[in-house]
């Protein structure tokens, strides 16, 4: 593995023969951090045009030029899902964005529930994380990763025609199985660590949009429940089939 | 949740009256960390007994003695699936274990492969993770986890009525689902972050005990195969049903 190309996220625009600026950060780490240097191959994507093999022009430590070569794969964009959780414990939340991304989010909403104990978040940090998965795990797609919000004022303005899938361990057995006819637009609502609180237990029930699921006899960590969450609505209702 | 109990695995038998005593790290953690003392209750776990409420009889930094009073919950072993899997850097192989074990792995167990990195693992460390997965999400059974074994001689004298559910990201498309019918003894292997190699796939799509399975369009973490592959087979043979 010892060759295996560099994938680096970028803003910019990529087309054949596109230069493309690198930003202190990123010249930081290629160049500093990688020991690439002129000449050298780098896999490039921004999230719209798929990937592309680019060619160091200038290496700086301050920035660096490269130039897109020719596109080595095509856009690929996950299923329009949503992810939304309650940070947990810092390397957690971390984990959290890190495995959404992974497994495919469009989007990743950070909530504040009721027994949620983060005031904020580090939407920066969490943003990277989002993107060093994508790098790493050889996506071309980034999801964005949202503010904290709080989630009753999420749901009061929920679009009428994104289906909720929720996941509560106190459901255990009402599992309500996901089929293809549920295709569309979709959200993963995962729980903090101490669970819902009552109220919004029973506004959850009643959304019309909501389908509750079960994630087995067992209680898991939110960030166990996010891939598992994932897993079973990829395979239902996403990408997976 | 400031008041929620803490469960506490012992190996010592577990029954009414039953007086339990507790080593050294045992005793440091519960009296010094978490700064119970006598009187105070604790809920205790054997991986055989179920779950037991005991009250501290006696606490010193040295050990202590509990006394288990009533069962409040029974035992629940999960189902017969063992997990294999590659190790990676530290923490991720820890992490790799604790998710094995909340999602109900019976044995958990590393093995070296062609591109495994990692010649030795501290099979104490793994086990104290897996432990403390079944104390932190509410599990009475603690997977074993085994010693670092060579995975071409643990399939030499594989027994022979164990199915293996092998994912294999080279796989993408050829998925084989798994249904009802395939329930009895299983493992899941999950493949090394370099892959596996040539002549590993090719011996192991050679078993007739093998079902390759594929986790969807994208390339997953070792970490996070291992949640998304118990997912499809908890909810395909195991207790998700």
């Amino acid at each position: 593995m010892a060759d295996a190309k560099i994938r680096l996220y970028v803003e910019h625009p990529l087309g054949e023969g596109q230069t493309v600026p690198l930003d202190r950060d990123q010249a930081h780490y290629l160049f500093g951090v990688m020991r690439r240097g002129a000449g050298d191959a780098v896999l490039l994507f921004n999230g719209r045009d798929g990937e592309w093999l680019a060619t160091v022009q200038d290496a700086s430590k301050r920035g660096g030029v490269l130039r897109a070569d020719n596109q080595t794969g095509p856009q690929r964009n996950p299923p329009d899902l949503w992810v939304l959780f309650a940070p947990i414990k810092k390397a957690r939340t971390d984990f959290i964005v890190e495995k959404a991304a992974e497994m495919g989010a469009a989007r990743i909403l950070p909530v504040q529930t009721d027994f949620t104990n983060s005031e904020r978040i580090r939407q920066d940090r969490l943003q990277a994380h989002a993107i060093e998965a994508a790098e790493q795990c050889g996506g071309t797609y980034v999801p964005e990763v949202a503010d904290l919000q709080k989630l009753d004022r999420l749901l009061q303005d929920w679009p009428e025609d994104r289906k909720l899938m929720f996941c509560d361990e106190a459901l255990a057995g009402a599992t309500q199985a996901l089929g293809a006819a549920d295709s569309g637009a979709w959200a993963i609502l995962i729980g903090p660590e101490g669970g819902f609180s009552d109220a919004e237990r029973t506004r959850l029930n009643a959304l019309p949009f909501a389908h509750p699921v079960s994630l087995g006899p067992r209680i898991l960590r939110a960030d166990t429940a996010v891939v598992a969450a994932m897993t079973v609505w990829q395979m239902a209702v996403g990408d997976w089939t």
